[in-house]
């Protein structure tokens, strides 16, 4: 199986990262609890929620973890022993708020966007001063991927890419959509992905809402199937790619129309480049809607950043004056949607670099018509 | 399918118990994210973690939901619809923490345990004032099972009890850990589940660890075999199971120390009546481990609370000197491990009622050998 956690070294590079920027916002530290920025900082996937996990990051000092004893078993997976962390386990009757507060230098804190009410309320209390999101800091880390990251998205986004090659043998007039998604999902992880994350398959008028996921409905000769796949690989980083289809030949309209969202798709990968905001990318694909007349049936946003969350930032949507960088990662997904008829999308995931954007899906993004 | 909540009157019920609570702890109000308390007092089950969905139940006026107009479409499944509570929508650029404060009629709110810091900082600042956990106000009402949530558990409790009765289907030498572990999930699910909740398999040397999960070690003659298995009903009620398997007979010591389990178990069943504290029902299992010298073996809690999460209060540990109430639901699973060689656990749920326990499990609790 493919190692679910990168080298220690990347670990320690984002640890002293994280705490260069912790410093710079002025905070005496950061107190991180299991979710993503956890998994980011140290590769750890605990789940704790009733008793206190929780990385706490100095800016002064050594880095330490606080964890209940019965969990201390849930680090050896995670980088903190080849870290070298200094681990403070705890028993029931200790006040693992005051092992957190000891470990800091200050009362001026972070904490990670999930950690529970159930541990902020009592860290609040033992601090004296109510924390502040670690959002702001972590947020440039998290959005710029590092090489090992950007390698896990190809991987995925390969992976993904091999799932929609298998997709039109699964495509038959008189199979459900949910029989479809079944054997996507066993796909997903047939061709290489450690979970699923979510299988969409709209067919017909399915296609149309972009908030269907899946039904008993049957597929029928004539339909439009909108298939929106994704898993995650390796550290946990996620594929999300969709393609369409179509059972037999698609009318004039439809394949016109398609056409168009290939363009539209196409535009707004071209326009991607450091420095441009992400809500230009979005707009470059809306324009080329809008002059074909469809604007008004591209009710979503262009994107989202993708990584160990399958949403995050940035997201490609009007009104995001952000500025993309070389690094940055994300889908670019229009679509197009006639209420109780039909629609379409064509989504890669993509990475900025200095030359654009380099896709890490491959597979055609022609309207793909399966025998019906 | 089974239905995915309870009728309407149950939850106006638990909202107007959980506002008397509120009132009586000299609260203005309660602040319910989503989590299991929201799946207890309005059967949602949305899972919004970046956009604000809370149920917001002052003491004084109308509960109300504030939700992001986006997933407006999740609150159809749960009871908001025919309870007609006021529902506030709210638009990406809006203040959706004003909106809470206005519909509470006080600063000095609680809040659910799950509620992440993403909301609950941003919360604080509008309120001007700290929040407190809502646990205290919420343990009672959640603990003391109501008649419909006690049907519920005993729907769970025969669906896993027709599970264990194939167990010994899947148990064969040369099988691996976790392919019984996928027949089993597959049963789970068939056997009238809506989700498989978690399948332990400790085969051999792995049925000495009540941490274990499942592997790929391959059955063998002669080993024991301990399936810790649960699943979610309906509203998402659990089942949690264990018996332990003997491939072919086992020896004298096993079958010795086994029976002193047996008696173990049943000792700490027929302990549970209302007034009992945790804590004497923990001891009555232990007890007769400890007679029999085996109380070393036996490294955990006897039980833990059930109902819509898996582990949740009663915990029936020493320390807890919680007296038992009638409604009150937990797993009796005591346990006995040899590190290295084999181990055993018998785990059933019992809700306490005015006479007693009463069990929701009903398969045998003798060692059940199965032909190697």
């Amino acid at each position: 199986m493919r190692s679910r956690r990168f080298d220690a070294d990347i670990y320690a590079r984002r640890l002293s990262a994280a705490t260069a920027a912790t410093a710079k916002a002025g905070l005496a530290g950061l107190v991180i609890t299991p979710g993503y920025d956890l998994q980011y900082l140290i590769g750890s996937r605990a789940q704790t929620f009733e008793r206190l996990t929780a990385l706490v990051l100095p800016v002064s000092g050594d880095p330490s973890v606080v964890v209940p004893r019965l969990e201390l078993a849930s680090l050896k997976e995670s980088a903190v022993p080849e870290l070298g962390l200094t681990v403070r386990d705890w028993v029931d009757g200790e006040n693992p708020y005051r092992l957190v507060a000891d470990a800091l230098g200050g009362a001026k804190v972070a904490v990670t966007e999930s950690m529970p009410a159930l541990h902020l309320l009592p860290l609040t209390d033992v601090l004296g001063v109510t924390p502040v999101l670690a959002t702001g800091v972590l947020r440039d880390l998290r959005m710029v991927k590092d090489a090992a990251e950007v390698d896990m998205l190809r991987t995925a986004g390969a992976a993904i890419d091999r799932v929609h090659a298998r997709v039109p043998g699964f495509l038959a007039p008189g199979r459900r959509e949910a029989d479809v998604a079944a054997d996507i999902a066993e796909v997903i992880v047939a061709e290489g992905h450690s979970e699923v994350a979510f299988v969409i398959v709209g067919s017909g008028p399915h296609s149309a809402d972009p908030h269907h996921e899946c039904s008993d409905r049957e597929l029928q000769a004539g339909d439009m199937v909108v298939v929106d796949i994704g898993g995650a690989c390796g550290p946990g980083y996620h594929s999300d790619s969709t393609r369409t289809y179509s059972l037999g030949e698609p009318n004039p309209e439809v394949a016109q129309h398609y056409s168009v969202l290939q363009r539209a798709q196409r535009a707004a990968v071209e326009a991607v480049r450091p420095g441009i905001t992400a809500e230009e990318v979005d707009a470059a694909a809306r324009d080329v809607l809008a002059e074909a007349g469809l604007g008004e049936y591209f009710v979503h946003r262009t994107g989202h950043g993708i990584g160990l969350a399958v949403h995050e930032e940035p997201y490609i949507v009007a009104g995001n004056q952000l500025p993309l960088a070389t690094g940055m990662a994300f889908s670019v997904e229009p679509g197009v949607y006639f209420p109780g008829r039909w629609g379409a999308r064509i989504e890669d995931i993509v990475v900025v670099t200095d030359d654009g954007a380099m896709p890490v899906n491959h597979r055609p993004h022609e309207l793909i018509v399966v025998p019906a």
